[in-house]
């Protein structure tokens, strides 16, 4: 079931509707007849009639078909209320009283009471704690606010509902229009993933735009953005970035906030354009709203003033965009169009003295090279052009070669007709040079988003139980951390680990190292003996006949440095070329709105001081893992430079994935670190594990 | 001689004002007589009157004393009327003109020219190729553009004329004013630097903002603009930050763009505050000359608006500010003050229904605390307060307490008149809550330059005639790259060498060796060989009985390498313990604007891959070098990261600092390389360097 009943109602009930003056319900209520198409209905058990409408005691009252009951009753009869209405039939409610989830631990029952009755009936609910919702085609308009959203396509989300007050007034300033508008408050029921669920198949919708302190369900909201945004591009910005603003939107909202990186990695998963702040969500919807997708990340610059052509350049540098070079027909052109002291070479300068004719032509000029894929209009105030013939002719040319175009109108008050006209078209404008180029590489991130083909993520032939063995065992041990022990869970899953085995007899140990060519290591192998460094548990290149004293040395070690240590045995493996190789480590961490998180970085101090690792949400597909690999500041390392020897990339890549499936296939698996995973240019060998786990979940 | 009387003339020329109808030299009339309160004079010699002033043949000829001239003749005349101008006893002068040094060789002799005029008669000149100059308080518009400034205390200079165009008529719009306005042109005379001096010393002027393409002489502005800034902000865009934004700024300006690295270094060392871009140029420059200093980083933020006030918080995360922590004193006052469900942590939110005065007593509460040094007010529409009434009350409080104040009043059109009372009080207002936030760090960021204390760079003790020595030597052999054979120059700097020389015979090697403890380094010297290493030329390790046969071998491989090769020995070095130590690299590399850049960073896979390294102009001070430390990423290494032991970084700082005397002291010396300089818990060692000279300089 979609949410279309909810934006397109033919009759909606005010439940708690009111006279009274400052009251939300009376508001509510006003709000609706002012702008709604359809019927507003009163419910009201004290009164007759509220501002003309005959008012009904309950909604099961109300002749008709309700088709969404808006919800401004007090906090505690609030349930009471919305199982009525449920068993009435209607289908969609906005609940706008507070009181839930807001305000502690009786809030938090009243809140649970609300799912319940929601889930029992399926209610599409929105709220609650919601300023209500807005949908403009049909005139609805369930908030309380002082304004109402103008006509557009951008349909917009949040978690604040007075952000939706700020922003209403503020883009109404601006003609900035929306499709929709949800305050989607508590989040009880209705959350984020069903809005930009509707959202994408909405044709009214060209842009979802959201702020969001928090998403409920990481995996599943990743896996739906993911659909919509190759259709439709969703813009958020995500509070609570900062470890001070994350601490501040948990108090402020109760949200159990997971970890930036998680937020960072699923929404870029997920093909979300973020913003950082208010400027740029904007900024980015407008452009997305008015402008078609480049093809390519090449832009013209065209101006009549060379320095703000410079800042226009500079900006370009500091995006994902590139400076077009222009082909030689192009710049054949230019010479013949402008004059001598031009600069016909990107960014193009008309100089001052340019009528429109002449900036009009360098522009259409710049739209016929093919490499071309954006253009950026920057223009002083000159006594030669007016900024209106200058915006007309930007928005004929645009429309024309259907590149898409930002402007920067430099300018007062002289510039305000010119950015109605352009406004009109959809063509953003700005005093800030930088600002428009930053709207033109937002329409490149999603252009990019757009050509991304989903890849599911590979399943590897792998020997699950094998791997469910070695975590049970580990359980009826009553072993929550493993180490070395554990390796055959890498062996069972296909990630290379090291010749050799866990034998528990200095016996067992030769036979080992004897099967293994060259000197070995050995290493003690105990739950209780976290640091086997510290204790000289860990022995490198022993030879053959070594073997048994270091086997009893090392089991002495143990126990000499805790005498009830449990020993699980001692690690007899291949010696690896290290020097030939690269340490890094490949990992995963659980996050609470995300789930299991891989990790991979380079390993040594580079983790330790550099923090060069990266992170996606399993299951990643390859080339999901692949870009991780090019993450990592110091990837040039791994691809042979200083003249090493490139390492086995390839491998590495599959690693990670073959890790991905292992901690995806486990929820037992809490915690986990190859560390290192030794990258050579032959391949890509575990070297040692650590991990933690949950016995419940096996 | 200061610039006062250009910015305060009382009689001025116009050199080449006429009544044609569209001339610049009847716009710089026009606007002149519109606003000026002295005496302007219409020089031209074919004119009887102009405006209606009578008009002089040439300014000899101008009854009483002309403080100032603009020049508005065509190209081919400005050169001699300058002179005659010179000649008739004017200091000032503002060469409008254009077709100098931007239009080509022709233009370039020109300007030659001009420049010759200039300091043969010591004339202040402008330009050329300027818009003119604008001075506020005596009504001086000797500009050709269509808008004259508003009354303020920004005093701005830019390199583009449209730009400021552009900028005037935008700032007339929201009422910021200026005192001097300067577009620079050519800068054949006076430059960013004259500017910055004159500006420095003016009562007027409360902050120096600039738009600057280039600096001409980057050391001397660096000089200037320090004791500039210790009184008065200056905020800069530098623009030509990115490579493609420096390639657009050279073809549009002919400017040679010294390295990005060095302008960052070199502004940062003038205690320049940068804006990236317009929007925080001008945020800056209206915080900066409206609110007080802050005297701590701590902001408290106060909103009738949770998710605005964690976007506010997000922000501070981001930027150089801090939360500020309140004292249990104030939380008690919170709590008394506010109703329960509000937040009495920072950020403090006094939730929706708060009235003015709520709003208006937790602002005073936080302005109370201690360790508040700003606040920043976040708010949304509600139906309880305007933000007129709001407005006034942030200006009481910020006036009682002397705290600065940055506000976020998110709304559109119901803000304006709020905007304007929060404006004339100098508080900056911003729908989007991270660029009031931004501009209090732009206030945070000139209060720390404010309490930097200039030190002197230190004088070391050197043997400057022994490094003479060395560095006249090679030029005698015809040497321009030189490599261990100059370690000697490090030795007479003081920066610690390993025990060792470069002998000429193998008798010799076995004595250098046997007065060293322990085995030796031998390397082969030789101006031929470059890479030592890859011939073999490198023997790390050798014992007293083998150095005899080592030497020979050395020599061998290198004639064998090249049968012509010069030999200038072979060195017999200490073998260090590198195990204990931190490979770094320090050097030097000459930039065309701003001198000697000294560079320090960590050496190996760090400097290749990761580019980790820093660069100061020279010569450095103890703190300058000692930032130069804390700047590379992979500081934590050298303070004992992963268990081991800090390294000496009072020496490596010392070492820095040397080397930067010794570049200074020695132009002739293009580049330097220490590498590595190995730093370890008692102390840095050079170990080996690689340098470039010009014996002309000698």
């Amino acid at each position: 079931m979609g949410l279309e009943t909810l934006f397109t109602p033919r009759r909606v009930a005010v439940v708690g509707a009111t006279e009274r003056e400052g009251s939300v319900g009376r508001a509510v209520m006003r709000n609706m007849l002012d702008s709604f198409e359809g019927e507003t209905v009163p419910v009201n058990p004290n009164a007759e009639s509220v501002l003309g409408r005959e008012a009904y005691p309950d909604v099961a009252s109300v002749p008709g078909e309700v088709d969404l009951a808006v919800v401004v009753v007090p906090g505690r009869v609030a349930v009471d209320v919305v199982r009525g209405i449920a068993e009435a039939g209607v289908e969609n409610v906005v609940v706008i009283t507070a009181g839930f989830g807001e305000t502690g631990s009786e809030g938090a029952r009243r809140e649970r009471e609300l799912r319940a009755v929601a889930e029992e009936h399926d209610l599409d609910l929105v709220g609650p704690n919601s300023l209500g919702i807005i949908s403009t085609p049909a005139g609805v308009n369930a908030t309380f606010g002082p304004e109402n959203a103008l006509e557009g396509s951008i349909s917009f989300m949040s978690q604040s509902g007075a952000f939706i007050t700020a922003v209403l007034d503020w883009a109404n300033d601006r003609g900035i229009g929306f499709k929709d508008v949800v305050s989607l408050g508590n989040k009880a029921v209705l959350d984020e993933r069903d809005f930009v669920e509707a959202w994408g198949d909405d044709e009214g919708t060209d842009v979802v735009l959201g702020y969001l302190e928090g998403i409920t369900d990481g995996a599943s909201f990743i896996r739906t953005a993911r659909e919509v945004t190759a259709e439709t591009p969703i813009v958020l910005v995500k509070s609570g970035r900062t470890e001070a603003g994350a601490s501040a939107a948990a108090s402020h909202t109760g949200t159990i906030a997971g970890s930036e990186a998680a937020y960072e990695a699923g929404l870029e998963q997920a093909g979300v354009v973020r913003a950082e702040n208010v400027q740029e969500l904007f900024d980015a919807a407008s452009i997305l709203a008015g402008q078609p997708l480049p093809e390519t990340d090449s832009v013209a610059v065209v101006t009549n003033a060379g320095g703000p052509g410079v800042m226009a350049t500079d900006a370009i540098g500091d995006s994902g965009l590139s400076l077009a070079s222009f082909a030689d027909e192009t710049l054949a052109r230019f010479e013949e169009a402008l004059p001598e002291e031009a600069n016909i070479y990107n960014p193009v300068d008309v100089i001052g003295d340019a009528p429109v004719d002449r900036f009009a032509e360098a522009i259409e000029i710049a739209m016929d090279d093919p490499n071309v894929g954006a253009v950026c209009v920057v223009t002083c105030p000159t006594a030669v052009l007016t900024f209106d013939d200058l915006a007309s002719a930007v928005v004929g040319r645009q429309a024309e070669s259907g590149l898409p175009v930002a402007t920067c109108f430099m300018g007062g008050e002289r510039t305000e007709s010119a950015r109605e006209i352009l406004g009109e078209a959809g063509i953003p404008t700005y005093f800030d040079p930088a600002r428009a180029v930053e709207s033109l590489d937002a329409l490149r991130s999603y252009a990019e988003i757009r050509e991304r083909e989903y890849v599911e993520p590979t399943t590897f032939d792998v020997d699950r139980e094998r791997a469910r063995e070695i975590l049970r065992g580990a359980a009826d041990r009553g072993d929550t951390r493993l180490g070395v022990e554990a390796m055959g869970l890498l062996d069972a899953y296909g990630v290379p680990i090291p010749e050799g085995d866990v034998v528990s007899s200095p016996e067992e140990a030769i036979e080992v190292a004897e099967s293994i060519e060259g000197d070995v290591v050995m290493k003690i192998v105990s739950p209780d003996v976290l640091h086997k460094s510290d204790i000289g548990g860990v022995r490198v290149g022993v030879r053959n006949d070594d073997v048994y004293d270091t086997y009893e040395d090392l089991v002495a070690r143990a126990k000499n440095y805790q005498p009830d240590a449990t020993i699980l045995g001692v690690q007899v493996q291949e010696l690896l070329d290290l020097e030939a190789g690269i340490e890094t480590i490949a990992g995963m961490n659980r996050d609470p709105q995300f789930g299991p998180l891989v990790l991979f970085g380079l390993g040594g101090i580079f983790v330790e001081v550099l923090e060069d690792t990266t992170v996606r949400v399993a299951p990643v597909s390859e080339p999901e893992a692949a870009g991780m690999v090019d993450d990592i500041r110091a990837a040039p390392l791994l691809r042979g430079a200083r003249g090493r020897r490139p390492v086995d990339e390839e491998r590495v890549v599959e690693v990670i994935q073959r890790l991905s499936q292992l901690v995806t296939d486990f929820p037992a698996i809490l915690e986990l670190d190859v560390n290192p995973l030794v990258a050579t240019p032959d391949g890509a060998t575990a070297v040692d594990i650590r991990l933690t786990i949950d016995p419940d979940e096996l």
